[in-house]
């Protein structure tokens, strides 16, 4: 029987919020596979990974995989760059070694699994994948709200393209989650100041050295990566 | 020092989905609070509650709070029924004994956490939460799905009132997950009448003794209480 690729999900950062199954798998595979490219991020991943992995005395099992520098201008995650992540990543596949790939949070939520998955399907390699804690509860927890009551929906979404798309979907929800935002905080900022709400809150790192917690009421972020933020709006009764 | 109330998500069921963070707490504790409640449950959640903690070795720490039975016909959980279980919760709390209070799923999205902090915040005694892992991710991972890509946000939705509701969050999302059905699967089943998905799939007792997952487009659920059911559907394109 081969063995099959695990694919983990660490949690949002702080270690202790890796749940007993990934733990346990992680103690069990043979290699931990990452890409270089965490290390190239400006918010340096490849550190937080190996704080978590460190916690678990894991760490030594971590093969980073070599990618060449992105062409400048060049957005650094394409399909192609994520094939040839792959195709490294099933160099190192025998079907007798236990491989781990990982990413920060769940592996069903944004995360770049969904390709690495079909690819595996498409090349007859079983995979399994691992949840971890999402990181998208953070504003909530952090600032000790609920994420959503019985009624009122929460409404999770990738970086709005407009102000409107926010508000729109606050019509439909009680909660608006955002997250991996790409635009430096465009949208958000002219959400801010068009639109009225109840609370607007983020997270800067959330569970990572560095955390940051900001009331957007009172004060707008400056000089921080938005992608590494959570941001939670409720809407205004 | 007085010690805090510590709220606990305990995760889906799946005992091996419990934190690190979860299972340090509940280690350290005196008491473990449940409501008698739990027992009368259809679901008798009782039972999938001692699963969990006697995995790690805490179930005997549990001491159930009786709850006098709810009135022929009236709802079970009522603000004042809640109020009476957190009074019973506090002639437990001496400042010096450590307690928890548990539930499924994670403690910031429907549950039943939010009254018990404002009530314990109102006597000003300082509760901690320790996230667990929540339930709703259950029939995306269950299913080897993702619950969202980079484009496309998610809206959970406690039980819709009507189909329209699903098909009017399926216009702002990719993804609709439902949680805490509580018209015996009416609206779900009216909604799968009159329209169209690519991908509906509905988990009951997910990562519990008993699970069974179902594709709603080619079988809709018979006898279930759908309480305990999530349910995930994903838009035609």
């Amino acid at each position: 029987m081969k063995e099959p690729i695990y694919a983990v999900g660490l949690g949002p950062g702080d270690p202790e919020l890796l749940t007993l199954k990934a733990v346990r798998i992680l103690k069990e595979v043979d290699y931990i596979l990452v890409s270089s490219s965490n290390k190239l991020n400006t918010f340096s991943a490849m550190e937080d990974i190996l704080t978590i992995l460190k916690f678990i005395d894991c760490d030594k099992k971590i093969k980073v995989i070599e990618m060449p520098p992105s062409e400048k201008g060049m957005p650094h995650f394409t399909p192609e760059r994520r094939k040839l992540f792959l195709d490294k990543v099933l160099e190192h596949y025998d079907g007798k070694r236990k491989l781990a790939l990982i990413t920060m949070g769940d592996i069903s939520i944004y995360s770049s699994f969904s390709d690495a998955f079909s690819y595996f399907l498409e090349k007859g390699i079983e995979h399994i994948g691992i949840n971890g804690f999402p990181s998208f509860i953070a504003p909530a927890t952090l600032n000790g709200l609920t994420l959503a009551e019985f009624k009122g929906g929460v409404s999770i979404m990738g970086c709005p393209e407009s102000a409107e798309e926010i508000d729109e979907a606050l019509k439909h929800n009680t909660t608006v989650v955002l997250m991996k935002i790409n635009d430096d905080g465009k949208v958000l900022r002219d959400y801010m100041n068009r639109f009225t709400q109840d609370i607007a809150t983020c997270v800067y790192r959330a569970y990572l050295g560095g955390q940051r917690i900001y009331d957007l009421k009172k004060e707008f972020p400056e000089g921080i990566d938005f992608f590494m933020t959570v941001v939670l709006i409720r809407k205004s009764k």
